[in-house]
């Protein structure tokens, strides 16, 4: 018997009616898949890290914040303020703050990862985000903090990001990979409709003008994407190549996510959605990846957010299949339903 | 400036876009005006009280699982082994478990409340469940179960349920209360199509014998209820009164706080719905109520599990307003949506 059916005799045979716990039972199966094991493990070492970078083309008026907010959320998070700060004390993960891009030089701070790329990407509107070298560093960076975590004992990895204009570059992205505009653009922060106009335009003149192949990643990261972005496909590659569960977050992760995918479909295997964020292309993406949220509040936030606050979630399914009695140690009489044969 | 504006004002100026923590500044508003302060309290005694009972209806073939189950499940949760033992050590809440009318003696145990009204309900497609003198000794014990909770140091309560048979219960008390059957009956655990036409012929044909009286709740949990789902409606009405919140879980949870609701609309103020469960009809009652549900997980196994599932997101909300940091003592620049004037 294979360890995907053993693991799902298991889950039957827990004392509950088969399938009433939902999708918990998908992320236990899929944990216990992950780690390679009948009765997956809980973690002692979750973190998050949080990827910055700024982004060129706010300067077509894309966000409702001034792109100094990307430095100031940096010093926020480095100071414990944040939402993610509060979140992730919260939950038991350790945030890291990853310098991927900012247009600032942050003094060393033992929560800062210094991976600069540069001090922002250009405005893609007008040409290339970032040269083809810069994009394969990206993914190198991203690569290499990931192998670092896991070194260091990581067992639970989210991503989570930060960066004025990362939404506009997102929806790029998703644009430049095949997704139709219309499904996928909405707000990032509130925005005026005049704002959103900006944003969809941006977007339209920059595909026009760069032509990203979709058929290449790179080039989709290099023409119209960002250096947190980058750096977050390259660590989501790295943790499912490691075979490290890593949660995503809202729609700038998921964009990240897509460059990964694009890069190696395997991947989809080891990653969670944390949450499905309030922005309208959200869903879609998800949807169309079969990737179902776990938490589903209307957030729209950022910063890893979602994916952390979802790690208790992630955690009760560990447990309910490590610890749960079964109908046979408790004595409980079955129900029909687990005598039916072909139960999944 | 009313409380309810300083919080929201409060909210506005954490380090975040207006609203981008969606649902979590609901919450967070909700609990600050249920505990009538601007930033809400942390919990230091969460509970989870389980009611069971068993339900003459299910003579009629209407449940997967045989009648013993109840009593072997509340052994199965006085030993530790069921999912919301599992799933409630998880997000540090006690289980109590209250015999509000199980067919079984049961020794004393410290989790075990007793309360029982009767040996399970009788057979109500033929006659009456209870007395409506029993009714109204099932408000009263909850009550009185809530208030030795809250006099102990209670803060954060859930209410979860065990009876076989107590979908078709709770799915004849919505049908009382004017909701159309065929918007509420659906599976409690699977059944085969034989099985979900027992049900629904067993609930009209309640209906038709008892004429339950939509405008009397004590009428309706009389001749359609369960000792477990009056007794609820009891703990709820008290926990409502004593401003002590409540966090409801699926389905049966629901139609008790249906009763409550009927007896006193307030109670609304005091209630969170944990999740939206399986079954077909909870989403149905949920929306009529205008009460969202904090977790969408598909479950449907009761006992309280979704609730407390629950309770890390909505610490995270009362922790989201505690911690985190403001623009001003942050030094992060507002957005033009800080700015608007009429934001909410």
């Amino acid at each position: 018997m294979d360890l995907k059916q053993k693991v799902i005799d298991r889950l039957n045979n827990l004392t509950k009616p088969v399938r009433s716990l939902g999708y918990l039972e998908d992320i236990a199966l899929k944990m216990a898949l992950i780690q390679n094991k009948e009765i997956p493990e809980l973690f002692s070492d979750k973190r998050v890290y949080v990827f910055a970078s700024d982004h060129g083309v706010v300067e077509n008026g894309v966000s409702a914040y001034p792109k100094d907010v990307t430095y100031q959320m940096v010093f926020n998070f480095l100071n414990g303020g944040a939402a993610i700060n509060v979140f992730s004390r919260h939950v038991g993960a350790k945030v890291y703050v990853v310098d991927a891009g900012v247009d600032y030089d942050f003094q060393d701070n033992p929560s800062l990862i210094k991976m600069k790329v540069g001090y922002g990407t250009k405005d893609f509107t007008k040409g290339p985000a970032m040269s083809r070298d810069e994009a394969e560093k990206c993914i190198e960076f991203g690569k290499k903090i990931a192998k670092d975590a896991i070194k260091e004992g990581a067992d639970l990895l989210a991503v989570g990001d930060m960066g004025i204009g990362n939404t506009t570059t997102a929806s790029t992205i998703a644009v430049a990979f095949g997704y139709n505009i219309d499904d996928i653009i909405d707000i990032g922060t509130p925005l005026d409709s005049e704002g959103i106009k900006r944003k969809r335009e941006a977007i339209l003149r920059a595909i026009e003008v760069n032509r990203p192949d979709p058929d290449d990643p790179i080039d989709v990261l290099s023409k119209v994407g960002g250096y947190c972005i980058g750096e977050m496909a390259g660590f989501i590659l790295e943790a499912a190549h490691s075979k490290v569960p890593v949660v995503i977050d809202g729609f700038p992760t998921t964009s990240a996510f897509l460059i990964s995918y694009y890069l190696d479909k395997d991947v989809i295997n080891y990653v969670f959605s944390g949450h499905k964020s309030y922005v309208k292309g959200h869903k879609v993406i998800l949807d169309s990846l079969n990737l179902r949220p776990i938490l589903d509040l209307d957030m729209r936030l950022g910063e890893g957010t979602g994916a952390v606050l979802s790690m208790p979630i992630i955690e009760a399914a560990v447990k309910m299949i490590r610890e749960m009695a079964t109908f046979d140690s408790a004595n409980v009489s079955k129900g029909i339903d687990q005598s039916l044969e072909d139960v999944k």
